[in-house]
Protein backbone atom coordinates (compact mmCIF):
# COMPACT_ATOMS: atom_id res chain seq x y z
CA UNK A 1 0.00 0.00 0.00
CA UNK A 2 1.46 3.35 -0.95
CA UNK A 3 1.86 6.40 1.21
CA UNK A 4 -0.90 8.11 -0.72
CA UNK A 5 -3.38 5.78 1.03
CA UNK A 6 -2.10 6.89 4.41
CA UNK A 7 -3.86 10.26 4.25
CA UNK A 8 -6.16 11.03 7.15
CA UNK A 9 -9.74 10.04 6.29
CA UNK A 10 -10.87 13.65 6.74
CA UNK A 11 -8.97 14.59 3.59
CA UNK A 12 -11.13 12.26 1.52
CA UNK A 13 -14.39 13.36 -0.05
CA UNK A 14 -17.23 12.85 2.43
CA UNK A 15 -20.03 12.62 -0.11
CA UNK A 16 -20.10 9.09 -1.48
CA UNK A 17 -21.38 10.33 -4.86
CA UNK A 18 -18.09 12.20 -5.12
CA UNK A 19 -16.09 8.98 -5.26
CA UNK A 20 -16.44 7.32 -8.65
CA UNK A 21 -17.64 3.71 -8.72
CA UNK A 22 -15.56 0.91 -10.22
CA UNK A 23 -17.98 0.95 -13.15
CA UNK A 24 -17.28 4.62 -13.86
CA UNK A 25 -13.52 4.08 -13.63
CA UNK A 26 -13.86 1.19 -16.08
CA UNK A 27 -15.94 3.37 -18.38
CA UNK A 28 -13.32 6.11 -18.33
CA UNK A 29 -10.70 3.55 -19.34
CA UNK A 30 -13.00 2.29 -22.12
CA UNK A 31 -13.25 5.84 -23.46
CA UNK A 32 -9.48 6.19 -23.35
CA UNK A 33 -9.13 2.84 -25.15
CA UNK A 34 -11.33 4.18 -27.96
CA UNK A 35 -9.31 7.38 -28.15
CA UNK A 36 -6.02 5.50 -28.16
CA UNK A 37 -7.15 3.15 -30.92
CA UNK A 38 -8.24 6.00 -33.20
CA UNK A 39 -5.11 8.07 -32.58
CA UNK A 40 -2.81 5.10 -33.21
CA UNK A 41 -4.67 4.32 -36.44
CA UNK A 42 -3.93 7.79 -37.83
CA UNK A 43 -0.53 8.51 -36.23
CA UNK A 44 2.21 9.16 -38.80
CA UNK A 45 -0.20 8.67 -41.70
CA UNK A 46 -0.97 11.54 -44.08
CA UNK A 47 -3.90 13.33 -42.45
CA UNK A 48 -5.28 16.67 -43.61
CA UNK A 49 -4.63 19.37 -41.02
CA UNK A 50 -7.23 22.11 -40.63
CA UNK A 51 -6.65 25.31 -38.71
CA UNK A 52 -9.29 26.13 -36.12
CA UNK A 53 -10.40 29.75 -35.56
CA UNK A 54 -7.69 30.08 -32.88
CA UNK A 55 -5.13 28.81 -35.46
CA UNK A 56 -4.59 25.57 -33.54
CA UNK A 57 -4.51 22.49 -35.78
CA UNK A 58 -7.13 19.74 -35.85
CA UNK A 59 -7.32 16.51 -37.82
CA UNK A 60 -9.72 13.71 -38.61
CA UNK A 61 -8.05 11.80 -35.78
CA UNK A 62 -9.13 14.40 -33.19
CA UNK A 63 -12.70 14.39 -34.53
CA UNK A 64 -13.04 10.61 -34.92
CA UNK A 65 -11.53 9.91 -31.50
CA UNK A 66 -13.93 12.27 -29.76
CA UNK A 67 -16.90 10.91 -31.73
CA UNK A 68 -16.02 7.37 -30.67
CA UNK A 69 -15.85 8.43 -27.02
CA UNK A 70 -19.12 10.37 -27.22
CA UNK A 71 -20.94 7.37 -28.73
CA UNK A 72 -19.92 5.21 -25.78
CA UNK A 73 -21.12 7.82 -23.26
CA UNK A 74 -24.46 8.23 -25.06
CA UNK A 75 -24.94 4.45 -25.03
CA UNK A 76 -24.05 3.94 -21.38
CA UNK A 77 -25.03 7.19 -19.60
CA UNK A 78 -27.29 9.30 -21.79
CA UNK A 79 -28.04 11.45 -18.75
CA UNK A 80 -24.42 12.54 -18.38
CA UNK A 81 -23.18 15.81 -19.83
CA UNK A 82 -20.28 16.01 -22.33
CA UNK A 83 -17.77 18.80 -22.95
CA UNK A 84 -15.47 17.99 -25.85
CA UNK A 85 -12.72 19.98 -27.51
CA UNK A 86 -13.91 19.18 -31.03
CA UNK A 87 -17.67 18.59 -30.90
CA UNK A 88 -18.90 20.98 -28.23
CA UNK A 89 -21.11 20.65 -25.18
CA UNK A 90 -24.32 18.78 -24.38
CA UNK A 91 -26.19 18.70 -21.02
CA UNK A 92 -23.70 21.04 -19.38
CA UNK A 93 -25.94 21.27 -16.30
CA UNK A 94 -25.90 17.52 -15.60
CA UNK A 95 -24.61 16.34 -12.21
CA UNK A 96 -21.93 14.30 -13.97
CA UNK A 97 -20.15 15.73 -17.00
CA UNK A 98 -17.45 14.06 -19.10
CA UNK A 99 -14.72 16.42 -20.29
CA UNK A 100 -12.79 15.10 -23.28
CA UNK A 101 -9.64 16.11 -25.14
CA UNK A 102 -9.28 13.40 -27.80
CA UNK A 103 -5.74 14.44 -28.76
CA UNK A 104 -3.88 16.69 -26.34
CA UNK A 105 -0.84 17.87 -28.24
CA UNK A 106 -2.19 17.86 -31.79
CA UNK A 107 0.91 19.78 -32.89
CA UNK A 108 3.04 16.89 -31.65
CA UNK A 109 0.69 14.35 -33.24
CA UNK A 110 0.90 15.91 -36.72
CA UNK A 111 4.69 16.18 -36.41
CA UNK A 112 5.21 12.48 -35.71
CA UNK A 113 6.12 13.07 -32.07
CA UNK A 114 4.91 10.31 -29.75
CA UNK A 115 4.20 12.53 -26.74
CA UNK A 116 0.60 13.43 -27.50
CA UNK A 117 -2.14 12.22 -25.17
CA UNK A 118 -5.82 11.47 -24.82
CA UNK A 119 -7.55 13.05 -21.83
CA UNK A 120 -10.76 11.81 -20.22
CA UNK A 121 -12.27 13.44 -17.12
CA UNK A 122 -15.46 12.95 -15.16
CA UNK A 123 -16.57 16.09 -13.37
CA UNK A 124 -19.12 15.85 -10.53
CA UNK A 125 -20.78 19.15 -9.64
CA UNK A 126 -17.90 21.12 -11.20
CA UNK A 127 -15.24 19.07 -9.38
CA UNK A 128 -13.01 16.71 -11.41
CA UNK A 129 -13.32 13.34 -9.62
CA UNK A 130 -11.94 10.94 -12.24
CA UNK A 131 -9.19 11.42 -14.80
CA UNK A 132 -7.27 9.40 -17.37
CA UNK A 133 -4.06 10.56 -19.05
CA UNK A 134 -3.47 8.13 -21.88
CA UNK A 135 -0.43 8.21 -24.19
CA UNK A 136 -1.52 6.28 -27.31
CA UNK A 137 1.82 6.09 -29.13
CA UNK A 138 3.99 5.06 -26.19
CA UNK A 139 1.20 3.06 -24.51
CA UNK A 140 1.37 4.58 -21.05
CA UNK A 141 -1.65 5.49 -18.93
CA UNK A 142 -2.44 7.15 -15.63
CA UNK A 143 -5.85 6.69 -13.95
CA UNK A 144 -6.77 8.88 -11.00
CA UNK A 145 -10.01 8.93 -9.01
CA UNK A 146 -11.07 10.75 -5.87
CA UNK A 147 -10.43 8.57 -2.82
CA UNK A 148 -8.05 6.22 -4.65
CA UNK A 149 -4.35 6.04 -5.33
CA UNK A 150 -3.49 6.94 -8.92
CA UNK A 151 -2.38 3.99 -11.02
CA UNK A 152 0.29 4.12 -13.74
CA UNK A 153 0.36 1.46 -16.44
CA UNK A 154 3.09 0.87 -19.02
CA UNK A 155 4.65 -2.10 -20.79
CA UNK A 156 5.87 -3.43 -17.42
CA UNK A 157 2.36 -3.58 -15.94
CA UNK A 158 0.30 -1.45 -13.57
CA UNK A 159 1.64 0.13 -10.40
CA UNK A 160 0.67 2.85 -7.92
CA UNK A 161 1.87 6.32 -8.87
CA UNK A 162 3.52 8.41 -6.20
CA UNK A 163 5.00 11.87 -6.54
CA UNK A 164 8.54 12.37 -5.26
CA UNK A 165 9.72 14.65 -2.47
CA UNK A 166 11.35 17.88 -3.63
CA UNK A 167 10.71 20.58 -1.04
CA UNK A 168 13.09 23.13 -2.57
CA UNK A 169 12.64 25.03 -5.81
CA UNK A 170 16.37 25.16 -6.51
CA UNK A 171 16.41 21.35 -6.75
CA UNK A 172 13.30 21.09 -8.93
CA UNK A 173 12.85 19.95 -12.51
CA UNK A 174 10.30 22.30 -14.08
CA UNK A 175 8.35 21.58 -17.27
CA UNK A 176 6.17 23.58 -19.64
CA UNK A 177 5.05 22.61 -23.12
CA UNK A 178 6.16 25.84 -24.78
CA UNK A 179 7.26 29.35 -23.80
CA UNK A 180 4.69 30.50 -26.37
CA UNK A 181 1.83 29.55 -24.03
CA UNK A 182 2.66 32.49 -21.76
CA UNK A 183 0.95 34.92 -24.10
CA UNK A 184 0.49 37.73 -21.62
CA UNK A 185 3.50 39.73 -20.42
CA UNK A 186 2.67 39.08 -16.77
CA UNK A 187 2.45 35.35 -17.44
CA UNK A 188 5.78 35.37 -19.17
CA UNK A 189 7.38 37.31 -16.32
CA UNK A 190 5.94 34.94 -13.71
CA UNK A 191 7.19 31.85 -15.54
CA UNK A 192 10.58 33.47 -15.99
CA UNK A 193 10.85 34.02 -12.21
CA UNK A 194 10.03 30.37 -11.64
CA UNK A 195 12.46 29.18 -14.31
CA UNK A 196 15.31 31.20 -12.88
CA UNK A 197 14.83 29.58 -9.48
CA UNK A 198 14.40 26.00 -10.73
CA UNK A 199 17.32 23.63 -11.28
CA UNK A 200 16.30 22.32 -14.71
CA UNK A 201 13.65 23.47 -17.18
CA UNK A 202 12.37 21.22 -19.95
CA UNK A 203 9.99 22.13 -22.76
CA UNK A 204 7.58 19.99 -24.76
CA UNK A 205 5.54 17.15 -23.33
CA UNK A 206 1.94 18.37 -23.12
CA UNK A 207 -0.13 16.20 -20.73
CA UNK A 208 2.69 13.65 -20.41
CA UNK A 209 4.48 16.07 -18.08
CA UNK A 210 1.66 15.75 -15.54
CA UNK A 211 1.77 11.97 -15.71
CA UNK A 212 5.54 11.97 -15.19
CA UNK A 213 5.04 14.32 -12.23
CA UNK A 214 2.49 11.92 -10.75
CA UNK A 215 4.94 9.04 -11.21
CA UNK A 216 7.74 10.91 -9.43
CA UNK A 217 10.03 11.65 -12.40
CA UNK A 218 9.77 15.43 -12.32
CA UNK A 219 8.68 18.06 -9.82
CA UNK A 220 6.82 21.00 -11.25
CA UNK A 221 4.65 21.88 -14.26
CA UNK A 222 3.64 25.50 -14.83
CA UNK A 223 1.48 26.39 -17.82
CA UNK A 224 -1.00 28.99 -19.06
CA UNK A 225 -3.57 29.33 -21.82
CA UNK A 226 -5.04 25.95 -20.88
CA UNK A 227 -8.66 25.06 -21.60
CA UNK A 228 -10.99 23.12 -19.31
CA UNK A 229 -10.52 19.95 -21.37
CA UNK A 230 -6.72 20.39 -21.10
CA UNK A 231 -6.62 20.26 -17.30
CA UNK A 232 -9.78 18.58 -15.92
CA UNK A 233 -8.33 15.06 -16.23
CA UNK A 234 -5.05 16.08 -14.61
CA UNK A 235 -6.57 16.96 -11.25
CA UNK A 236 -7.53 13.47 -9.99
CA UNK A 237 -4.31 11.98 -11.40
CA UNK A 238 -2.06 14.46 -9.58
CA UNK A 239 -4.04 14.53 -6.33
CA UNK A 240 -4.30 10.74 -6.16
CA UNK A 241 -0.50 10.50 -6.41
CA UNK A 242 0.15 12.89 -3.53
CA UNK A 243 0.65 16.07 -5.56
CA UNK A 244 -1.05 19.45 -5.65
CA UNK A 245 -2.57 21.12 -8.72
CA UNK A 246 -4.24 24.53 -8.69
CA UNK A 247 -4.38 27.76 -10.64
CA UNK A 248 -1.63 30.36 -10.13
CA UNK A 249 -3.46 31.77 -7.10
CA UNK A 250 -3.65 28.40 -5.37
CA UNK A 251 -7.37 27.95 -6.11
CA UNK A 252 -8.89 24.61 -7.18
CA UNK A 253 -9.22 24.12 -10.95
CA UNK A 254 -12.73 24.08 -12.38
CA UNK A 255 -14.77 25.08 -15.40
CA UNK A 256 -14.30 28.79 -14.65
CA UNK A 257 -10.53 28.69 -14.12
CA UNK A 258 -8.41 31.18 -16.05
CA UNK A 259 -6.24 28.58 -17.80
CA UNK A 260 -3.18 29.03 -15.61
CA UNK A 261 -2.09 25.74 -14.05
CA UNK A 262 0.54 25.00 -11.41
CA UNK A 263 1.23 21.38 -10.44
CA UNK A 264 3.82 20.15 -7.96
CA UNK A 265 4.64 16.69 -6.70
CA UNK A 266 5.63 17.97 -3.27
CA UNK A 267 3.08 20.22 -1.47
CA UNK A 268 5.92 22.27 0.06
CA UNK A 269 7.29 22.92 -3.43
CA UNK A 270 3.84 23.99 -4.62
CA UNK A 271 3.76 26.63 -1.89
CA UNK A 272 7.22 27.89 -2.90
CA UNK A 273 6.33 28.02 -6.57
CA UNK A 274 3.10 29.90 -5.83
CA UNK A 275 5.17 32.66 -4.26
CA UNK A 276 6.86 33.18 -7.62
CA UNK A 277 3.79 33.09 -9.88
CA UNK A 278 0.93 34.47 -7.76
CA UNK A 279 0.13 38.11 -8.41
CA UNK B 1 13.82 2.70 -54.67
CA UNK B 2 13.39 6.15 -53.24
CA UNK B 3 14.00 9.46 -54.93
CA UNK B 4 17.08 9.95 -52.81
CA UNK B 5 18.80 7.32 -54.95
CA UNK B 6 17.95 9.28 -58.09
CA UNK B 7 20.56 11.95 -57.39
CA UNK B 8 23.07 12.51 -60.16
CA UNK B 9 26.18 10.40 -59.54
CA UNK B 10 28.30 13.55 -59.39
CA UNK B 11 26.66 14.45 -56.06
CA UNK B 12 28.02 11.28 -54.47
CA UNK B 13 31.41 11.11 -52.82
CA UNK B 14 33.99 10.25 -55.46
CA UNK B 15 36.54 8.77 -53.08
CA UNK B 16 35.55 5.21 -52.37
CA UNK B 17 37.07 5.37 -48.89
CA UNK B 18 34.46 8.03 -48.15
CA UNK B 19 31.60 5.56 -48.50
CA UNK B 20 31.37 3.29 -45.47
CA UNK B 21 31.45 -0.44 -46.05
CA UNK B 22 28.59 -2.72 -45.01
CA UNK B 23 30.83 -3.90 -42.17
CA UNK B 24 31.24 -0.37 -40.83
CA UNK B 25 27.49 0.28 -41.06
CA UNK B 26 26.89 -2.96 -39.15
CA UNK B 27 29.46 -1.92 -36.55
CA UNK B 28 27.75 1.44 -36.07
CA UNK B 29 24.48 -0.38 -35.44
CA UNK B 30 26.22 -2.71 -32.99
CA UNK B 31 27.47 0.32 -31.08
CA UNK B 32 23.97 1.78 -31.03
CA UNK B 33 22.61 -1.58 -29.81
CA UNK B 34 25.01 -1.44 -26.88
CA UNK B 35 24.03 2.14 -26.10
CA UNK B 36 20.33 1.33 -26.32
CA UNK B 37 20.64 -1.67 -24.03
CA UNK B 38 22.47 0.30 -21.33
CA UNK B 39 20.10 3.26 -21.51
CA UNK B 40 17.01 1.04 -21.32
CA UNK B 41 18.47 -0.80 -18.34
CA UNK B 42 18.75 2.44 -16.36
CA UNK B 43 15.76 4.40 -17.72
CA UNK B 44 13.27 5.37 -15.01
CA UNK B 45 15.34 3.72 -12.30
CA UNK B 46 16.87 5.76 -9.49
CA UNK B 47 20.24 6.89 -10.86
CA UNK B 48 22.51 9.41 -9.20
CA UNK B 49 22.74 12.58 -11.25
CA UNK B 50 26.05 14.46 -11.23
CA UNK B 51 26.47 17.97 -12.58
CA UNK B 52 29.32 18.42 -15.04
CA UNK B 53 31.44 21.59 -15.01
CA UNK B 54 29.02 23.17 -17.53
CA UNK B 55 26.12 22.27 -15.14
CA UNK B 56 24.71 19.70 -17.56
CA UNK B 57 23.68 16.44 -15.87
CA UNK B 58 25.38 13.09 -16.34
CA UNK B 59 24.55 9.65 -14.96
CA UNK B 60 26.01 6.18 -14.72
CA UNK B 61 23.92 5.37 -17.79
CA UNK B 62 25.79 7.92 -19.92
CA UNK B 63 29.15 6.64 -18.70
CA UNK B 64 28.35 2.92 -18.97
CA UNK B 65 26.79 3.29 -22.41
CA UNK B 66 29.84 5.10 -23.77
CA UNK B 67 32.22 2.60 -22.15
CA UNK B 68 30.35 -0.28 -23.77
CA UNK B 69 30.62 1.38 -27.18
CA UNK B 70 34.31 2.21 -26.74
CA UNK B 71 35.11 -1.40 -25.80
CA UNK B 72 33.59 -2.62 -29.06
CA UNK B 73 35.58 -0.10 -31.11
CA UNK B 74 38.84 -1.01 -29.35
CA UNK B 75 38.18 -4.71 -30.05
CA UNK B 76 37.28 -4.29 -33.71
CA UNK B 77 39.22 -1.23 -34.92
CA UNK B 78 41.95 -0.28 -32.46
CA UNK B 79 43.38 2.03 -35.13
CA UNK B 80 40.24 4.21 -35.20
CA UNK B 81 39.97 7.38 -33.16
CA UNK B 82 37.22 8.01 -30.62
CA UNK B 83 35.62 11.25 -29.46
CA UNK B 84 33.10 10.66 -26.69
CA UNK B 85 31.02 13.09 -24.66
CA UNK B 86 31.82 11.37 -21.35
CA UNK B 87 35.24 9.73 -21.68
CA UNK B 88 37.18 12.09 -23.93
CA UNK B 89 39.28 11.63 -27.05
CA UNK B 90 41.81 9.06 -28.23
CA UNK B 91 43.69 9.00 -31.57
CA UNK B 92 42.04 12.23 -32.73
CA UNK B 93 44.31 12.29 -35.79
CA UNK B 94 43.19 8.92 -37.13
CA UNK B 95 41.71 8.75 -40.63
CA UNK B 96 38.50 7.33 -39.18
CA UNK B 97 37.14 8.69 -35.92
CA UNK B 98 34.01 7.56 -34.06
CA UNK B 99 32.08 10.37 -32.42
CA UNK B 100 29.76 9.19 -29.63
CA UNK B 101 26.99 10.76 -27.57
CA UNK B 102 25.78 7.88 -25.40
CA UNK B 103 22.68 9.73 -24.18
CA UNK B 104 21.63 12.78 -26.14
CA UNK B 105 19.01 14.47 -23.98
CA UNK B 106 20.23 13.45 -20.54
CA UNK B 107 17.80 16.00 -19.05
CA UNK B 108 14.93 14.10 -20.70
CA UNK B 109 16.40 10.76 -19.62
CA UNK B 110 16.57 11.70 -15.94
CA UNK B 111 13.03 13.12 -16.10
CA UNK B 112 11.44 9.92 -17.41
CA UNK B 113 10.85 11.37 -20.87
CA UNK B 114 11.28 8.80 -23.65
CA UNK B 115 12.68 11.18 -26.26
CA UNK B 116 16.36 10.85 -25.43
CA UNK B 117 18.67 9.30 -28.02
CA UNK B 118 21.99 7.58 -28.57
CA UNK B 119 24.19 9.07 -31.29
CA UNK B 120 26.93 7.22 -33.17
CA UNK B 121 28.93 8.84 -35.98
CA UNK B 122 31.90 7.78 -38.06
CA UNK B 123 33.92 10.71 -39.33
CA UNK B 124 36.34 10.20 -42.22
CA UNK B 125 38.94 12.96 -42.57
CA UNK B 126 36.74 15.40 -40.64
CA UNK B 127 33.65 14.57 -42.72
CA UNK B 128 30.77 12.66 -41.05
CA UNK B 129 30.10 9.72 -43.40
CA UNK B 130 28.01 7.41 -41.20
CA UNK B 131 25.47 8.25 -38.52
CA UNK B 132 22.97 6.48 -36.30
CA UNK B 133 20.21 8.22 -34.37
CA UNK B 134 18.83 5.62 -31.98
CA UNK B 135 15.90 6.20 -29.62
CA UNK B 136 16.28 3.54 -26.91
CA UNK B 137 13.00 4.04 -25.06
CA UNK B 138 10.70 4.19 -28.08
CA UNK B 139 12.81 1.80 -30.13
CA UNK B 140 13.20 3.87 -33.28
CA UNK B 141 16.41 4.20 -35.29
CA UNK B 142 17.75 6.08 -38.28
CA UNK B 143 20.90 4.92 -40.09
CA UNK B 144 22.51 7.22 -42.65
CA UNK B 145 25.68 6.66 -44.68
CA UNK B 146 27.31 8.58 -47.49
CA UNK B 147 26.15 7.24 -50.85
CA UNK B 148 23.13 5.43 -49.38
CA UNK B 149 19.52 6.23 -48.66
CA UNK B 150 18.87 6.72 -44.95
CA UNK B 151 16.88 3.91 -43.35
CA UNK B 152 14.29 4.36 -40.59
CA UNK B 153 13.37 1.41 -38.37
CA UNK B 154 10.52 1.22 -35.87
CA UNK B 155 8.10 -1.41 -34.60
CA UNK B 156 6.64 -1.72 -38.10
CA UNK B 157 9.99 -2.65 -39.67
CA UNK B 158 12.65 -0.85 -41.70
CA UNK B 159 11.92 1.58 -44.52
CA UNK B 160 13.73 4.27 -46.52
CA UNK B 161 13.55 7.72 -44.95
CA UNK B 162 12.68 10.62 -47.20
CA UNK B 163 12.26 14.25 -46.23
CA UNK B 164 9.06 16.00 -47.32
CA UNK B 165 8.68 18.95 -49.65
CA UNK B 166 8.05 22.28 -47.93
CA UNK B 167 9.52 25.06 -50.03
CA UNK B 168 7.97 27.91 -48.04
CA UNK B 169 8.87 29.01 -44.52
CA UNK B 170 5.31 30.10 -43.72
CA UNK B 171 4.14 26.49 -44.13
CA UNK B 172 6.98 24.97 -42.11
CA UNK B 173 6.98 23.15 -38.80
CA UNK B 174 10.06 24.34 -36.90
CA UNK B 175 11.63 22.54 -33.93
CA UNK B 176 14.23 23.38 -31.31
CA UNK B 177 14.93 21.54 -28.07
CA UNK B 178 14.77 24.63 -25.86
CA UNK B 179 14.78 28.42 -26.21
CA UNK B 180 17.50 28.31 -23.55
CA UNK B 181 20.01 26.96 -26.08
CA UNK B 182 20.16 30.38 -27.79
CA UNK B 183 22.43 31.74 -25.13
CA UNK B 184 23.79 34.69 -27.09
CA UNK B 185 21.54 37.65 -27.86
CA UNK B 186 22.23 37.42 -31.59
CA UNK B 187 21.32 33.72 -31.57
CA UNK B 188 18.10 34.43 -29.78
CA UNK B 189 17.22 37.21 -32.22
CA UNK B 190 17.96 34.99 -35.22
CA UNK B 191 15.81 32.14 -33.92
CA UNK B 192 13.03 34.60 -33.11
CA UNK B 193 13.02 35.83 -36.74
CA UNK B 194 12.76 32.25 -37.95
CA UNK B 195 10.02 31.40 -35.46
CA UNK B 196 7.93 34.39 -36.44
CA UNK B 197 8.00 33.31 -40.09
CA UNK B 198 7.32 29.61 -39.47
CA UNK B 199 3.84 28.13 -39.25
CA UNK B 200 4.32 26.02 -36.12
CA UNK B 201 7.12 25.90 -33.57
CA UNK B 202 7.60 22.93 -31.25
CA UNK B 203 10.06 22.61 -28.39
CA UNK B 204 11.68 19.54 -26.84
CA UNK B 205 12.83 16.52 -28.78
CA UNK B 206 16.65 16.65 -28.86
CA UNK B 207 18.05 14.41 -31.63
CA UNK B 208 14.62 12.88 -32.33
CA UNK B 209 13.68 16.09 -34.17
CA UNK B 210 16.35 15.38 -36.79
CA UNK B 211 15.12 11.83 -37.27
CA UNK B 212 11.54 13.04 -37.68
CA UNK B 213 12.78 15.61 -40.20
CA UNK B 214 14.56 12.84 -42.14
CA UNK B 215 11.36 10.78 -42.12
CA UNK B 216 9.28 13.67 -43.49
CA UNK B 217 7.22 14.54 -40.39
CA UNK B 218 8.59 18.02 -39.81
CA UNK B 219 10.48 20.59 -41.86
CA UNK B 220 13.08 22.58 -39.99
CA UNK B 221 15.33 22.24 -36.93
CA UNK B 222 17.35 25.25 -35.79
CA UNK B 223 19.60 24.95 -32.75
CA UNK B 224 22.69 26.45 -31.15
CA UNK B 225 25.16 25.55 -28.43
CA UNK B 226 25.62 22.09 -29.96
CA UNK B 227 28.79 20.06 -29.49
CA UNK B 228 30.51 17.95 -32.14
CA UNK B 229 29.06 14.75 -30.65
CA UNK B 230 25.57 16.34 -30.75
CA UNK B 231 25.53 16.88 -34.51
CA UNK B 232 28.10 14.60 -36.21
CA UNK B 233 25.67 11.68 -36.48
CA UNK B 234 22.87 13.87 -37.80
CA UNK B 235 24.69 14.82 -41.02
CA UNK B 236 24.63 11.48 -42.88
CA UNK B 237 21.07 10.79 -41.66
CA UNK B 238 19.70 14.09 -42.97
CA UNK B 239 21.69 14.13 -46.21
CA UNK B 240 20.82 10.52 -47.02
CA UNK B 241 17.11 11.36 -46.72
CA UNK B 242 17.28 14.29 -49.16
CA UNK B 243 17.68 17.09 -46.61
CA UNK B 244 20.30 19.74 -45.97
CA UNK B 245 22.15 20.34 -42.70
CA UNK B 246 24.76 23.07 -42.20
CA UNK B 247 25.79 25.73 -39.73
CA UNK B 248 23.94 29.07 -39.73
CA UNK B 249 26.18 30.38 -42.51
CA UNK B 250 25.42 27.44 -44.80
CA UNK B 251 28.82 25.81 -44.22
CA UNK B 252 29.25 22.03 -43.78
CA UNK B 253 29.34 20.83 -40.18
CA UNK B 254 32.63 19.52 -38.86
CA UNK B 255 34.79 19.34 -35.75
CA UNK B 256 35.46 23.09 -35.86
CA UNK B 257 31.84 24.20 -36.29
CA UNK B 258 30.50 26.85 -33.92
CA UNK B 259 27.62 24.73 -32.59
CA UNK B 260 24.88 26.44 -34.59
CA UNK B 261 22.91 23.94 -36.66
CA UNK B 262 20.25 24.46 -39.32
CA UNK B 263 18.57 21.41 -40.88
CA UNK B 264 15.80 21.44 -43.46
CA UNK B 265 14.01 18.65 -45.28
CA UNK B 266 13.54 20.76 -48.40
CA UNK B 267 16.69 22.40 -49.86
CA UNK B 268 14.63 25.44 -50.94
CA UNK B 269 13.42 25.85 -47.35
CA UNK B 270 16.99 25.64 -46.07
CA UNK B 271 17.93 28.55 -48.34
CA UNK B 272 14.96 30.59 -47.04
CA UNK B 273 15.76 29.81 -43.42
CA UNK B 274 19.43 30.76 -43.91
CA UNK B 275 18.30 34.25 -44.95
CA UNK B 276 16.74 34.64 -41.50
CA UNK B 277 19.58 33.27 -39.37
CA UNK B 278 22.77 34.09 -41.31
CA UNK B 279 24.61 37.17 -40.07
Amino acid sequence: MSDANARPPAARPQDSTDTPSDALVALAERLADAGRQTARHHFRTPVAVDDKPDASPVTVADREAESAMRRIIEETHPEHGIVGEEHGTVRAGAENVWVLDPIDGTKQFISGKPTFGCLVALVHRDRPVLGVIDMPAIQERWVGAAGRTTLFADAHGEMPAQTRACPSLDAATLCATSPGMFAQAEENAAFERLRQHAKLTLYGGDCHNYGLLAAGYLDLVCEAGMSYYDFAALVPVIEGAGGVITDWQGRPLGPDSDGRVLAAGDPALHAQALEQVAT
